[in-house]
């Protein structure tokens, strides 16, 4: 790795300058490196983006970014088991809760055990859901016969309409919640079906085992990161922002970053979009990119963690897995790594929540966040070994998680272009997925789908200085 | 003016740099000049901003950007007034057309002559929404009793529910278009709401005489801007764009652009919210400011002019004013300057609209827009002597207008730190008004605000050494 960036000339021309390496830069850059000559430039001084591993005093880490794989991540389970990472379920036995205020109920599965009306009451609007999201194209949304109807509203409006109990709409809300770090309001409903649809259906999305949160890497997905960011040697830049990226006469860009310029023919950004749009590019690209941009803002979450001597909520026969309509944690599962004895507790603050525990003294929300831990699992998980917590929203580099939320109107009037590049800027980044978009599966479509743009540029490409420079292999592959 | 910026050691030590020489920022250097050491800091080679001069070949020039003011605009008269400027009302006698795609019907005032039941259906919906707006304070939109269930929704929910006719939908659409250069799914009904109480109400908005589109300025929006600049000599730096800020340890802030360096006791950003999220904090800002940046995109809006040899159209009692369900020109006006031989007929392309001509050839937009300017006003308004437009989605300093918009779920998440400041960073800017917002008159009262909580900081501060340097008189201003 190149922690210098001290090249104040522009130097040799290269074919590909990849900008980011969370999982989907690293993955295009593995895509393309055996074949064209490529550099990657990360802001951070460290690779993963929103994949992050924390560790603990004694020595073991936990994930406290994006975590989960799942049943239909076929991208994600090539790559772990290509990488030589292995995986465990998430711990699925025993009791959930449900907590109303005032007491916990216990339920099993997905759907928490509420008064028959409401259960009733949610379960058809889920079903509703469901329906509307399989008729959805994820590649083209847009061009749904009702798209301008379910994109001119939020989701909120839609859970008005079609929950008539408050008690299902607030659980359909904590669901939301949990899977778009977001309030029903902010999100158009076009876009919540899209991204059902992108990741199997809704009811994938919510569930554990056979469901999105199934699955755990040992040594953590950021763990996949560093692997990848080895193979890449001097070709990664850590420390190196882009802040400018200027075409030259003839068509090549200058890539320029904080200690350093890169000269080369083509360029991903594999970056969320609030990200994207923070860098200058000369000539400007297309109003159309950059408004989309500007209408693409990061949800908010706040992943809290506390590490106990032990798992002792299964002595309970519970879960450690919890859905409260009291916050400010709603959402919690059993962290804990298959084979190691501490017992993990993990609790998301989200949405306006998250905004909320943003601003406040981190001691605050530590014994806030403690407070509900011990609420659903007792007095012992007030007093945990370690805590830890982390506010994506305040990670400069990100500005928000887990992904890029569409507001009313954005499909509808800017779907093209987020399907399309601006030649030779090409996207990935999980915001520009079809299939599980948001997720680590959908970083890494994109990146298949944007080296795939590349080679195909290169292949025909006549500028015979670069092709001599080239690495010469056999045959392209993606 | 000071076009150098060649200084790359941090200089003395200056009271306040203002970001942004629209003329919010302007308006702020002139209030606290006086008193103290300020620079202004301006990427564009003009100042302006979103008020720009197109000068046409025979020397007359036209606004290409903001151009109207209106009662209830104190600030904006009197500045007029201080600065030698006069104003001339918008020509708005004859009659207006309504062109509903087979034929132009003639009427007269704000609302056009349609048939009764839609018309009925328009005036109550109208009437509803301004109720609903005039019980907002445009302060706090925020803690209104309703202001949840307001900001859960987009505008288009409330039309599609309040109006019962397809063409009363229409024509409410059309205004809406119009104020807010969007489509009613872009926005949150609460911000509809807010922003025509901001302005007074919505009928104001949409109207000519005794409303928002009343008087024009004799040399421009952008003359009056040239003007302020004048008074500012060497403490403006035009070609300066901003990529950093800085805090020094001791609290003062180093401002890095292009070219330069200055230091500072404390900073106004006078500008759009998706360009101050381009510049880079380091201390990062607080995640709500970055997050509410990211929530607030600006508007997509084309203006073109059409300059002929006189103002034809008058010969048959029209007023140049049009209201069109049919595009891509809706809504026209004629903007001949009064004492001038040439008549001037201006549209707008506005939303979807703008965003779609964004990408299509400069030719084929003249092509189209004249097209319809002939189908309004005859065979005659095909050949303009000049024809000139302007997409400001395409301004890489502006990104769209007229101003940043909310969608649903901002304001009663984000309200309160749009009303703040991150002290020692200030907000200045029409979108962080609360009378006016989107307009010049609240550029203005957003300058003034700052440039309050500036002095209320400075004059309290001990640090002596900048006291010392300080230019001194008597009493501070506002």
């Amino acid at each position: 790795m190149n922690n210098q960036n001290t090249n104040a000339v522009p130097p040799d021309l290269l074919d590909v300058v990849i900008v980011g390496a969370g999982i989907s830069g690293l993955h295009a850059a593995r895509l393309l490196r055996p074949d064209f000559r490529i550099a990657v430039l990360e802001a951070r001084e460290r690779v993963g983006g929103r994949l992050c591993n924390h560790r603990f005093a004694n020595g073991e880490t936990v994930d406290i970014g994006g975590q989960w794989v799942g049943p239909g991540q076929d991208r994600m389970y090539r790559l772990i088991g290509e990488l030589g990472f292995e995986t465990w379920p998430l711990y699925d036995s025993g009791d959930n809760l449900l907590w109303d205020g005032t007491r916990g109920r216990r339920y099993r599965g997905t759907i928490p055990r509420i008064g028959p009306l409401a259960l009733l009451d949610l379960g058809q609007a889920m079903a509703r859901f469901e329906r509307m999201a399989k008729s959805i194209d994820p590649a083209t949304p847009w061009t749904h016969p009702r798209a301008q109807e379910w994109d001119r509203q939020t989701l909120a409006t839609w859970l008005q309409r079609n929950c008539k109990t408050r008690r299902a709409r607030e659980l359909f809300a904590i669901g939301i919640g949990a899977v778009f770090a977001a309030e029903p309001e902010e999100l158009s409903l076009l876009h919540a079906l899209f991204y059902a649809r992108s990741g199997h259906s809704l009811e994938r999305l919510l569930s554990v085992t056979g469901g999105a949160q199934q699955d755990r890497i040992h040594g953590g997905t950021a763990g996949l990161c560093t692997r990848m960011a080895m193979e890449l040697g001097d070709d990664l830049h850590l420390n190196a922002p882009v802040h400018s990226v200027e075409r030259e006469p003839e068509g090549n860009l200058q890539v320029h970053f904080e200690g350093g310029v890169l000269r080369c023919r083509r360029l991903i950004l594999a970056l969320p979009p609030n990200q994207a749009l923070r860098i200058r590019f000369s000539p400007a690209l297309p109003a159309s990119r950059d408004q989309l941009w500007q209408r693409m803002p990061a949800g908010s979450c706040i992943k809290c963690v506390a590490r106990y001597e032990r798992p002792f909520w299964r002595d309970q026969g519970l879960s450690g897995q919890v859905t409260s309509a009291e916050g400010p944690v709603r959402v919690m599962f059993d962290n804990s790594e298959a084979g190691r004895d501490s017992g993990l507790l993990m609790g998301f603050l989200e949405g306006e929540t998250a905004r909320h525990y943003s601003g406040v003294d981190p001691e605050e929300r530590r014994r806030d966040v403690l407070d509900c831990f011990a609420r659903y699992f007792g007095e012992q998980a007030r007093r945990p070994l370690e805590y830890v917590d982390r506010d994506w929203s305040s990670e400069p580099w990100s500005r928000g998680c887990y992904a890029a939320l569409m507001p009313p109107g954005v499909w509808t009037h800017y779907g093209e272009t987020l399907r399309g590049d601006d030649a030779p800027i090409h996207y990935a980044g999980t915001e520009s997925a079809t299939e599980w978009y948001g997720y680590m599966e959908g970083a890494l479509q994109a990146a298949e789908r944007a080296a795939g743009e590349i080679r195909e540029a290169l292949r025909y490409s006549v500028d015979s200085t670069s092709l001599m420079q080239r690495r010469t292999r056999e045959v392209p592959r993606v």
